[in-house]
């Protein structure tokens, strides 16, 4: 490994995002042989005791009070935003100008609006950038990707997906804070539809193609909670649940629906795509798994396989253990890192860069647009 | 038996529904003691050979040309209506009028307006009356429906519910004739929504309560077919997929798809109702099973339970085999039956009625109407 | 159906098992035309109201007082024998002799030596005879057997089966009397071992061949129950639970076991086999699917197919109702009860013959002496 | 983390259990806070160029041509053996007289007496040690064994387990050297016995009690292989398929079964224990999941749970992501790696200790003679 370079890494932010990343970050070259080595340089919040400990957990070589003081080190070279979104613009544009990689969370931004100038930034500035739509390095989605891909499938006729949770049933769960920021309209921008719609929507535009229309009804089922840290209570402006149906450009039609009001559902992101000849299907909650209908099976044979997708032959699974042996969440950020890196020795951008990204915020601001206006939106 | 009373059912039909209903009629008495022996009478069709080799195989006692000679019959007590959607009206209405008994297969009718005329038939009538939506009687639906009705789920936030075939994706399949008038707009009034969505939303209004708006996407994606007789190539007038979005008049939000172009799928009738303190689901093709999630258990062991429906205190199972041996699709017929005729002895009418049915009708004509004009509609 | 002939049924006894064979008798022809017309001509039994009624239900011509009487009719065809083990050798030979073909609820008695002399009656006869075995003709179960017919799995390395239940884990549960007389060793001759694993092993011996030798472990948890109708307080004389290694003539590999004593098994009959290019396996509580797996498939996309065993080119189905649409556990004696009569119009009995399920009845005796001395029998 | 204390690792061996182990290493201070911060000091192999690229990949900061010159270092504080079962004992008995702490991949040795004076060893020197018998840390499995722990099952009547593998089955796979040494009984010891069915049993022994008695079946499918390096052929001493009949001391039945030509199962361990009150069951490709029945609810809603153990709530899970994210295989080692640790803090050894190991190599030991004689050992 004499010829790995070194890829310092500046951190904002040091909460569920800001640790799945770090993992990424500090285990990636265990795995994958991409010739960087990241290096977990420094990491900046103002809340001084809780990212010292952040820190420490990690090894992260030093802290810094704000993300400003980050973006000034010489030192740095990527920065890594996992800040609640409303602070995505201003940092990454500030880090494209200051000439670091930027890395964002997704979604990219609260509105394809304010995510403009940020795309406008990284490409001024040429440097490399990426979103953390973590779910398409999941092996199993890749894989569907790769089937879909292939022709496989024959023409689409149908793609579905859900997102289903059930944590803000209690009218009792504040909104705005450290770990309900995404209750908060200011800091979210929407609902479930930008948290978890956003990532279906990435999948879909990627296995599927763009989207051309749509129609969406969006509801708020409770409407007024506690603020996390004023205890007033205050109305919820975001979206508690979304529902749409779409049309792609490919003629296939679309149903998509998010939630965080199925009880009993927890990080339920489902998603199934059905073709002339054969059909694909993907559950987060087993996520080493595919389930593949494939058509030209003889007659009595034929039916649903359900792919253990543990394999080497199987996508990034050849740098893990061997078959049968189950992977979970935080790999597929692992595997982002790695198509990251492998991306700067190549020169060919590991995507989502944020011009993609911005793509799945047209249409997120779409769905909320639909979901007020009752009418269908054309893209 | 000495009490029983004899019933005498008039088939009108001899394809795939007559039999599932004469299957019902004919074992009903085997494992339902409702006081009533159904007596296999007549069946009337135009196909003298068909018709002939079907009341061999089934014992039916002679047969008529026609329905109206059935209908003429003194010895018939109930018409059983088992053609296409264009003829039901016609027959139930001179059915009623000759004071029969009359069920019918659903839809009530190929729209609300031809249906409504049924109504007021059999309710001027005064005859006993119902629609064949028979996987209400599926002992699992009924389960969840009863659960539901209990309260246990607390407020309701999501119902979702789907039906996919596939068997129309070849655009060799033909449309017309005897088996693929369901492909006939003329014959069967629409396509999925009036074959496959009524079921769901026959078991969603019952199960839920009303709908009070929609929005709905229709796709046709073979546009032209050939006439199963003729061979002539005609303009495909169905919807071959159908996406709705509702707001049910209790506040929950309901997600509905169906189509034929799902490959994979035979029979995939799939139901979910999301409530505060629970959830519950079904999927035709595991009749016998019900998943259930309940909040109220303690939270290292919460999940979703299982249930397999096959236990003497489950709804009508006492009356089958024992626990752990499953049934199939056609029980549901007979669990109809056995209902139909309880009503006969209470009083208190099967449902659905007429009346009820024709409420899922309305829906369905919503739904159409919506696939065309692109707008919300207010039921 | 003018060419049809009638078969007369007379049915010994009125319980659970006598339901399901009627419901086959009298459904059959519904179906399946193989040019019989099996009819409920009379039942026995000794209990006079009992029989009565259950005659009513099912519409039994005439009752007899014994089997004696029932097997002096000249109208009477066929015996079907569903009275407790301890009785299946008398009425059996009798009926043999009185040159009746006769059909007995397995297993065939209670140890091979009680069924020799049955097998002797009904060949020295002439007349035929089958044992209502009746898992091979659930489709799934009859596709596997022709699946593994066909050499598709390449040589066997590995089968084994499982059949658990719960129902007698309070020692609460008597023994003896009607409903409960499989817990009393002099009726049914063994527990568990010949009132399931019986059926697994008649399924394995039929898949895959004779069994060369095995070792079992036997136990019998309540030692005491109170006796159903004296309530006298008695040894249990059955095993409670038995499992078994065996090794097949193929030079595969065996493991059965049984048991009514595993919570939350209601009738949990489950086999698999393995082979060196494939496996198969079933589960009678999902008793329409099968789950495949075909290693000739390419490596990614492998896995295990869950066929839903429902479309027209299966086992069977063809004569049900369409893809998708499950049927249940009586169907498996409907299809026994075709073939059986398929037998009589093509001179090929249907299996097993007493001659065929001896064999498992042999294998039972060997389970329950290799439990009580701890050694490796050899068949 | 300024009071936490380093502890310096000295790894044995580069293969697929280094790397396990190392990961575990390197990332349990991120997550787990047990006051030690382990760091990878040394990694010793003779192959140099092999370890040199480990040591790089995982950040070892030395290499070491032997483990006699890793032992001999004093600034390694504990030991960690990676390499073939014939060299563990030489191995952790010179670690342990050097006053180092011990883990060992396991089985602890390739039999019981070889293991005995590891015990031995480590007890006269006084120094932590553990056998790494991951999969007890694998949340589900503990949470299984803290619901039997808790008696929530009441008396048990069965435990079985199952480990399925098919990566053996062609003949041209070799064995001896660097991947196949599990295949030659000379540095493996035995087959599946150790290999597989080792995980089996010390899961067993941990949640249900000592095996008091068992009879076991052996095969060896494939008689002769290649040796991997030399190409000569040899005679195959490992058992390639064990089954196995126990009587546990609780009184409870066991079976067990472990082979590596059950084809479409990749490491398909499973574990099931039925208990008066209750049952679980766990698969390892589905490692997140629990499956309960609880035989306390009441009877309409009783079934099989399907508990999804990522809940903060659930045994290690409060330390990773949120619910509904699933962990993977190499958890289990961090988390072992997490007890071992706390139990430095504590006092209390982490288990399973040498000598528990032990108990599991008996066991071992005697299905292997058993396997020989056809007779019953006694434990």
């Amino acid at each position: 490994m004499t010829n790995t370079k070194q890829l310092n890494i500046g951190m904002v932010g040091y909460g569920f995002m800001a640790r799945a990343h770090s993992h990424a970050w500090s285990s990636v070259a265990h795995f994958f042989d991409t010739g960087y080595r990241p290096v977990l340089k420094a990491v900046a919040a103002r809340n001084v005791s809780k990212v010292r400990k952040f820190a420490d957990a990690w090894g992260y070589e030093s802290v810094e009070p704000d993300w400003q003081a980050l973006i000034a080190r010489k030192d740095i070279d990527a920065i890594d935003i996992c800040v609640p979104n409303d602070l995505h613009a201003e940092i990454a544009i500030a880090a494209a100008k200051a000439g670091k990689m930027v890395l964002t969370e997704k979604p990219l931004a609260r509105t394809a609006a304010e995510a403009q100038p940020m795309v406008d930034a990284v490409e001024a500035a040429g440097v490399p950038n990426m979103v953390w739509y973590n779910y398409r390095r999941v092996p199993a989605v890749t894989l569907i990707h790769d089937i879909v891909a292939s022709g496989r499938l024959g023409k689409i006729f149908h793609y579905r997906a859900k997102f289903l949770q059930d944590w803000t049933i209690s009218p009792d769960v504040p909104q705005g804070g450290q770990g309900t920021w995404r209750l908060d309209v200011d800091a979210a921008g929407s609902g479930v539809t930008g948290d978890l719609l956003a990532h279906c929507l990435d999948t879909a535009l990627w296995i599927n193609g763009s989207i051309s229309s749509l129609s969406a009804m969006t509801e708020t089922f409770v409407k007024e909670r506690k603020h996390a840290e004023t205890g007033a209570a205050q109305a919820v402006g975001i979206d508690d649940a979304a529902a749409v149906l779409t049309r792609f450009a490919n003629g296939s039609l679309g149903t998509f629906e998010s939630t965080r009001y199925a009880r009993g559902h927890k990080a339920a992101y489902t998603l199934e795509i059905n073709g002339e000849k054969g059909s694909l299907a993907w559950d987060l909650h087993d996520l080493n798994r595919v389930q593949f209908f494939d058509h030209s099976v003889e007659g009595q044979l034929r039916g649903w396989t359900n792919i253990l997708v543990t394999d080497g032959e199987h996508p990034y699974l050849g740098k893990w253990w061997v078959p049968g042996l189950i992977i979970g969440y935080e790999h597929s950020f692992t595997h982002q890192v790695a198509d990251f890196l492998e991306g700067l020795k190549s020169g060919k951008p590991a995507s989502p860069t944020f011009r993609e990204a911005l793509e799945t915020s047209r249409v997120c601001d779409a769905i909320i647009a639909s979901g007020k206006s009752g009418q269908w939106v054309t893209l």
